[in-house]
């Protein structure tokens, strides 16, 4: 049975809209027909609605179902031997052979009685009419055959024929469904304490309000704040990481917790409860969702060490245990200790947190390092909150192997970040990507794609400069449906780092408030918004199926189609009234020299007509080649921008 | 968890000797330590042994065992957080970075501390010992440290720590141990009425005891003879399969039944029971096998018939329903009905037959049509039978769809017919062994490759002559460890079609007493006798493993290598003192032409030294070539014999 994820143990995810294509094996002994019927059934219900699978041939069915709520579905598959389906097409080969069937009626009679107690009305008068039929001797054999082969009956039957020895597909299946920002968005990260207007004022939530029409006019989805929470005293750390921190610096925003309060506390300087609502409906307004930061870690000077200390791991010298990576030592941090005897209050404290947070309007969760909690942990919590809030994201912020962070997937979290960071040739790029946007990680894992966070800059920024961030920036937007960038420091190119060799920033806006010129005439915001305008018209680019890569003559350019194809059929947006255009984007990694992109898309695979020439409608200058066969040639300028964008269009350029 | 076939499910399969290579992933939260222990039992066993699985990245873990008995084997993975490796871990690289360890120190003599309860004598003082050294707080906490990372220490709590929160794979797997019969082995068939010196006198199994000289010589390890019961006079077909049996047919020997008795008696023109216990120890004697076929079906003559009716279905008109493939009917044969009510009757009763069988020295059972009864029943039957006897072979005679005939595998049976005999083009050949010699069908499925059978005269055969017999016969032999032909048929060359279009024999054994001149000049018995040898001599012959295919330069020719690499660890016969040459057959499809053959061994991928010439002994005609770079070329002509067979040499020529 696919799709199915470690026999069933897991779900798999889609979003409100899409398609659950099932195919499974059904055979048994003999060579008996076999009925097989998709099962499927939406949150909180008892009843299964089923469907006929078709046969693909070598013992393979299918059949599909689209999910139209959030929440919890179930599906499965349920078979058995056919007995009259069997029946009836033995009867038709000897009728067909000239045989008498008279003792064959009489076991099609049988059988046709049996399902006349699972029939009421009319169907049952009909098939008792049927058996009549069957069975009467005034009438020749074989018209009587040939009128038991009447398609009504069969589908009579189909229905209400007992069903003995049937085979259920076990585990039952479920799909987890989400809202489609679970799939598509585009996410802008900013510190609230680096908003106000003011250089040398601490920002405010009122601040990030006022900063709000900015981010939506770049054509941002989901605004993330890192923790909004009071900040410890204890071992805090001064700028670019130092330990003797001056009395004015702020501290990190993960080391929460203070007199003020822990987890469900507001920094006072950011603001108050109140602030949050305001903002919450504020970014509704502009159709911006505020995503948090769920750190579930504790500043020494959290409200919880004092009044519940066996949530932490005690040393035996009577101290409680730091975080560590030995032997490097974050003694500002104290994880929590999940295996603690009083665990039970423990996660139930932590769940309080997030519920807090939802009731305060709050549908989106950025969640801190998971992969050092248990697996168990985030099934339950997840869980738990998906049970009474079936539309909440969360995003898991776990940077490590590839086999954690697909479990993590499996475990319930609705998006990951990736190794996109790290992967900056074209041919890592092309790997990475693929593995993505194909089963069995499509049906686990959504990735979520940044080229930076306030953790890493990466080298290719550092030395690259404008050019790269404007060729990371399309990578990240144009590969995958979900990106983010943590601002203002991408758009305005901000790059260097802590010392040579280190991702991360000078003067990070981690252990400093930093102020920003938001019109700066470097900064990348026009791209910004133009690949998000495109992003929302094209919807072969809300989505990570369809992709395929193309040979472009240079391996420091990249270049591939999104696409919607009759195979995609787990998308709703194949269908009626949308723009089904290929989208080409063409990226140079080469941040010094003008590089050229000789293309030869393969017309007929991204569902174009091979005999009609192709109009390619540049996205960013406004600009139409014409490219017979779909070959093209390409100049990519890193002084102006390493990266094009085409609509390949056959049509009219009527949009 | 590899391997595992549908989750545990179902069991793999080896033989005496082989090697069980289990891989799995495994992986926790957070960034502690893991131990990993590959687990294996024994047949009738409570106890586990364990082994350290080592790491090849990438979260995922090897180890093997191998199995020396036959039986079912268990099998599976426990892995636990490694506490005290994770602490020795971190307090190396704390020493390393010269930190003060004194805390660090207690730590870990509470871990050892908590291993000293699970150790006795010497180990518990050691233990002990460690933990009074770690807190002696007269020396110094570095020298403490340093002293606390004494591999023995690590080596006993690798063995002594609790395991707390230690995962189990689940289910259980399992592997079923067969006699290397199992894997490796040459089958001839041969209908024993058909056996008598003299023409028109029926054969007896005292002449087939002196057939067997004949069989042995020409190197075969399994005789199979078709059913030997009383066979049923009731609808009796003729010559030919005709409907209108003379009084002097001797009948279809697969209508199992008559006055004489059923399944567990033998025609009485065969001979006696006596002769079959002296047939197995005459056979025996020589290293053969005798089959016999399990063939659960019966004439309307059967014992069953009147003793059991409720065994049969019966129609509405109250006869008996004969077996059919509508509109085609077969009256002289009556299928059991395995879903009767008397199901647990009938079962016992079939049972009952392989083990009276079994009693008589039976070891090897060839069994018709499988797929035509149920799935439980295999697994039911094969179970029981091998529980108390697990040598008892099983071959299945399932030519039907491929995932019921790889579902019959899993269930039990030992070996199977295959599609070789429909695979007549090279990339047929190449595509279909392929699927056969790799994971997942090479662990549940053992193919046993057949050029002809009684049912099956191949139109190739029937338009290529001796030249196509040749090649099959060679095709079959050198692709696959099990093979077997129908004689004397077989290497008498007869190839004449009941009609054109059939694949049924003319003047087929199936319903006539035949006689053949087993000394015709035309047979090829000197090749079968030779192949059988070389098969003997070179263990990489032995196995379905170390296939690979090699280009030719000609669409009609086929070449391939089998060899022992070190990846191929799952079989013994890469040991000490066994001959690793690769062995190399070539053989051309083409009956008329003579066709060349340009080869180019990939020298390195076939374990050789790609820096030394290759010898090529030719084991059919005992010339040697010398292949510069594994560069060769070859005529091969169908006047002659159209498949060659090289050992591909560096050493000496000492064998």
């Amino acid at each position: 049975l696919s799709p199915s994820v470690d026999g069933g143990h897991f779900p798999i995810k889609r979003v409100v809209g899409e398609r659950v294509v099932v195919d499974c094996d059904a055979f048994a002994d003999g060579h008996d027909e076999l009925a097989v019927r998709l099962r499927h059934r939406p949150p909180r219900s008892d009843e299964w609605h089923e469907l006929p699978m078709e046969t693909l041939g070598n013992d393979r069915y299918r059949a599909a179902f689209d999910v139209e709520t959030v929440g919890r579905h179930a599906y499965g598959v349920i078979a058995w031997v056919d007995r009259f389906g069997t029946w009836r097409r033995d009867l038709e080969r000897r009728l067909d052979a000239g045989q008498d069937v008279s003792v064959d009626l009489l076991i099609g009679a049988d059988l046709v009685r049996s399902a006349v107690d699972n029939a009421a009305g009319s169907a049952r008068d009909r098939l008792s009419g049927a058996v009549a039929a069957m069975t009467d001797g005034a009438a020749e054999p074989e018209a009587r055959g040939r009128a038991a082969l009447a398609p009504e009956l069969a589908a009579l039957m189909a229905t209400r024929a007992p069903r003995s020895h049937a085979a259920t597909s076990d585990p039952i299946r479920e799909v987890v469904v989400d809202p489609v920002l679970a799939r598509f968005g585009a996410w802008y990260e900013l510190f609230p304490r680096s908003a106000s207007p003011r250089p040398g004022r601490h920002g405010t939530l009122r601040d990030v309000i006022a900063r709000l029409p900015y981010v939506a006019g770049l054509g941002f989805d989901v605004l993330y704040l890192p923790p909004i929470h009071p900040i410890g005293n204890a071992f805090r750390k001064g700028a670019n990481n130092s330990l003797d921190a001056k009395p004015t610096d702020p501290g990190v925003p993960w080391a929460i917790g203070g007199p003020e309060g822990g987890h469900t506390a507001v920094h006072p300087e950011l603001g108050t409860l109140e602030d949050v609502r305001a903002l919450v409906a504020a970014a509704d307004d502009l159709g911006i969702r505020v995503a948090l930061d769920l750190a579930f870690q504790a500043s020494p000077d959290h409200p919880f060490v004092r009044e519940h200390p066996t949530w932490f791991r005690a040393r035996p010298d009577g101290t409680i245990q730091y975080a560590e990576n030995p032997p490097k030592k974050y003694q500002d941090i104290y994880p929590f200790d999940f295996d603690s005897e009083d665990w039970p209050g423990l996660w139930r404290a932590l769940l309080d947190v997030a519920l807090f947070w939802i009731d305060r309007g709050i549908r989106v969760f950025r969640v801190d390092n998971p992969h050092t909690k248990p697996f168990e942990f985030w099934e339950w919590l997840i869980g738990e909150i998906k049970r009474a809030h079936p539309d909440v994201l969360f995003l898991a912020e776990a940077f490590t192997r590839p086999k954690v962070m697909y479990r993590l997937g499996k475990l319930g979290f609705s998006q990951s970040y990736t190794y996109f960071t790290w992967r900056t040739t074209t041919s890592e790029l092309r790997d990475y990507f693929t593995e993505l946007s194909t089963p069995p990680v499509r049906d686990i894992f959504r990735p979520n794609v940044w080229p930076n966070t306030p953790d890493i800059l990466h080298e290719t920024l550092q030395v690259g400069g404008r050019p790269t961030f404007q060729a990371r920036f399309v990578l990240a937007s144009m590969l995958a449906a979900s990106y983010g960038i943590y601002g203002p420091v991408f758009e305005l190119g901000e790059n260097v780092p802590r010392e040579p060799g280190s991702e991360e920033y000078l003067h990070s806006e981690k252990y400093e408030i930093r102020h920003w010129d938001l019109d700066a005439p470097e900064s990348i915001a026009p791209l910004i918004r133009r690949v998000n305008e495109i992003r929302r018209a094209h919807p072969s680019l809300q989505t990570n199926d369809g992709l395929a890569f193309h040979a472009t003559g240079d391996d420091q350019v990249l270049a591939w189609t999104k696409h919607i194809t009759p195979a995609w059929t787990d998308a709703p947006t194949g269908r009626d009234g949308v723009d089904p255009d290929p989208i080409l984007t063409v990226v140079s990694l080469d941040p010094r020299e003008v590089r050229t992109a000789r293309l030869e898309i393969p017309v007929a695979e991204v569902g174009l007509d091979p005999e009609l020439p192709v109009e390619a409608d540049d996205l960013l200058t406004g600009r139409t080649q014409t490219w017979p066969g779909g070959r093209g040639t390409l100049l990519l300028d890193p002084a102006d921008c390493p990266a094009a964008i085409f609509r390949l269009r056959q049509g009219p350029d009527d949009r």
